[in-house]
């Protein structure tokens, strides 16, 4: 039998637990002051619904669940090779709850601003920092179309992100439809505008003759590459992209509102800026998105965006949503690359040891137990390789059962 | 798109989720004053892992995950249908243990006490109180052959069924090597063992007769079923038993200690009785097992016991065991169908009525989150509607943001 976790996936020690733990009650505590709820859903979902989601890639990366029995037996008689999931383990957070909210929404308040911190799966090829099983924290907030629920969402998850120990991070924000409105002044056809994204996102790195080439390979008229790449040779700020747009932009406006309220609550601590280059992959964003970059550390640590007609499909009726995930494994890597650690357990640990009757020092140890964790050790041969092993692993001190007042702690180092 | 959860899993309301959340915290704190450290592993595990570890009927309700790509592609090509799944999703906690235990033995301390409170994952045919997704609460002890284990397992797991709410619950043990000394002097082959004790178990439903009737219909020697239904026509201590053994039984001595102590520990808030009938179904049990029963609740709301010979199969060498589940479902929905509810958040919560500048109500509110959990409301035009709504759905009170320091409370009700 195999001893490793299977690829793409992970044991975590107790002391990782320990940190781990720390960190979602950390988040989950800013996340509850916000007056944000929790909510649990199945990690199992209906494979349709998975199928259907406009998650962009991560549809390509569903681990798809058998049936079972009977419908098995059918599906593979009938060569139904397209058949043979009925479920599939959620890809992210958000389909999920879209689902639950076109469920349950006769039990729930509006707008409804819900937590959920919970495992998702995705069929990655497996290379550094890309797990298949992995945790995202989320706040959402369903029901309300305000640009409020954004200032809100990001000062939020900047608080959790500063009291978990981050600072001068990058809160990058941008609006879709003024991404749109830009491509359609340039003259893009609305079928290439995605396609036109994806070169463009490459403009750090292969620059501006890089992207038109490109553009040009996939047919683009060379007017509109090269009327989008002016844009882009000075700083692209909001004033400079809605000049250039010219016309009115509702979407624009809306969106200097949220960075500027965003920008003065952030009150330096962390960067807000407008990126017109940010998409995000999901294919179900439709206005806002926004990221958070940290210095030094390539990708998003979180991201999200407004996704107003996900639910709809559900239940035929657009309701506005938005919401803002942490990569719970990118922060928990780097923090753990830190060199951060946390002690076992809330209380301080003593070790209890015995000799003769368990039941006798069980009471004993009893009666430290609100204010200590105290695990019971059987007294070995050898008691000073016990307590230099205890003392490595976190214990405060010890003491001996039949002399339970008196507490020997470990020196301080 | 479905709206349900797919069948035999829940989505849970934020009251719901609150409940949950507080359970499983007051669990986990009495386990870790007990010095038992939480673990973590991956939901996903090898499937051949647990195709081949004797977890009895439980095999045959694993959910397969399906290869992907070329893999499945030449699966289905060569018709191997045994062979589409690559993974599976965990049935229990103990086997994914195991397997961490033989990865990770060389960070981990000797005896290993850990805690795992996570999710599994049967293909049960959905009925009620049957989910399909579903959360158990264990505490394990790696590494140590001694009956202390199984002492401290029952009083820790005892007091947290106390500390949730439960009492007059009775913890059965029984000790399979005692079962099978009976058997054995009654005179049944060794490989009848298993059905003996399938018919053995229905004594209660099905009388004597019923289960003599079973027996010779298994083709079992009508002397041996006389004999062993004999020793059931007074209830069966463990002296009655080990009487009827006759000759030394060493795992009936370390049994009787088991009880004593932990029936010592009990101080009349639960029972603690030896059960002869009590098997669990798990094939990997090698000793010890033991549930807990509440009255007026039929099945088990915990079960566990000793395994000493599953490490092994992954390490090729013998690590004993033991553990102690609760089925946190059953607790989770005995506790709500009496009532049991929390509020929401660990902290009172208040409303921060807002109209103009969010960012404003935003920073007014910071001010009150140390102490409340503060949710943010954009004043409606019936404000007298909200209020309602806010006292039903467990808010403390309300502030206007612009006068934030003077906080209306609701009327306790």
């Amino acid at each position: 039998m195999k001893i490793n976790p299977v690829k793409g996936t992970n044991d975590y020690l107790p002391e990782q637990t320990a940190l781990r733990d720390r960190l979602q009650e950390t988040i989950l505590s800013v996340y509850r002051a916000a007056g944000y709820n929790r909510i649990t859903t199945p990690i199992l979902e209906d494979i349709e619904n998975l199928d259907k989601s406009e998650g962009g890639e991560n549809l390509n990366l569903i681990f798809k669940v058998m049936k079972r029995g009977e419908k098995l037996e059918s599906a593979l008689e009938k060569g139904d090779y397209k058949n043979l999931a009925d479920m599939g383990l959620r890809y992210d957070l958000t389909l999920p709850l879209c689902r639950y909210y076109a469920a349950n929404r006769a039990h729930l308040p509006t707008p409804f601003k819900c937590i959920q911190t919970d495992r998702v799966y995705r069929a990655e090829r497996p290379q550094k920092g890309r797990l298949r099983e992995f945790v995202q924290c989320d706040i959402d907030v369903l029901g309300d179309s305000g640009s409020d629920c954004e200032i809100e969402l990001i000062a939020t998850t900047a608080k959790a992100l500063l009291k978990v120990g981050f600072e001068g991070f990058t809160v990058k924000v941008n609006d879709r439809r003024v991404l749109r409105a830009v491509l359609t002044v340039c003259g893009f056809e609305e079928e290439k505008f995605d396609s036109v994204c994806i070169s463009l996102d490459k403009l750090d790195k292969i620059g501006a003759e890089g992207v038109k080439k490109e553009l040009l390979e996939k047919g683009c008229n060379e007017d509109s590459a090269a009327k989008l790449l002016t844009l882009f040779e000075e700083q692209v700020t909001l004033k400079r992209a809605l000049d250039f747009i010219g016309e009115e932009c509702e979407a624009g406006v809306r969106l200097q509102g949220i960075l500027e309220n965003s920008l003065y609550l952030a009150k330096d601590r962390y960067n807000v800026v407008f990126d017109l280059t940010l998409i995000r992959g999901q294919g179900y964003y439709t206005g806002t998105v926004f990221e958070v970059a940290l210095p030094g550390y390539p990708g998003a640590i979180a991201g999200g965006g407004r996704y107003d007609n996900l639910v709809g499909k559900f239940i035929g009726e657009q309701v506005p949503a938005v919401g803002f995930s942490i990569g719970f494994e990118r922060i928990f890597g780097i923090l753990q690359e830190q060199g951060m650690s946390v002690s076992l357990g809330g209380k301080k640990k003593l070790a209890i040891i015995y000799e003769g009757s368990f039941a006798d020092a069980y009471e004993a140890a009893e009666g430290l137990r609100e204010e200590y964790d105290c695990a019971l050790y059987l007294k070995p041969k050898k008691v000073g390789k016990l307590l230099s092993n205890l003392e490595k692993s976190g214990f405060s001190g010890f003491a001996y059962a039949e002399n339970i007042g008196e507490i020997r702690f470990f020196e301080q180092k």
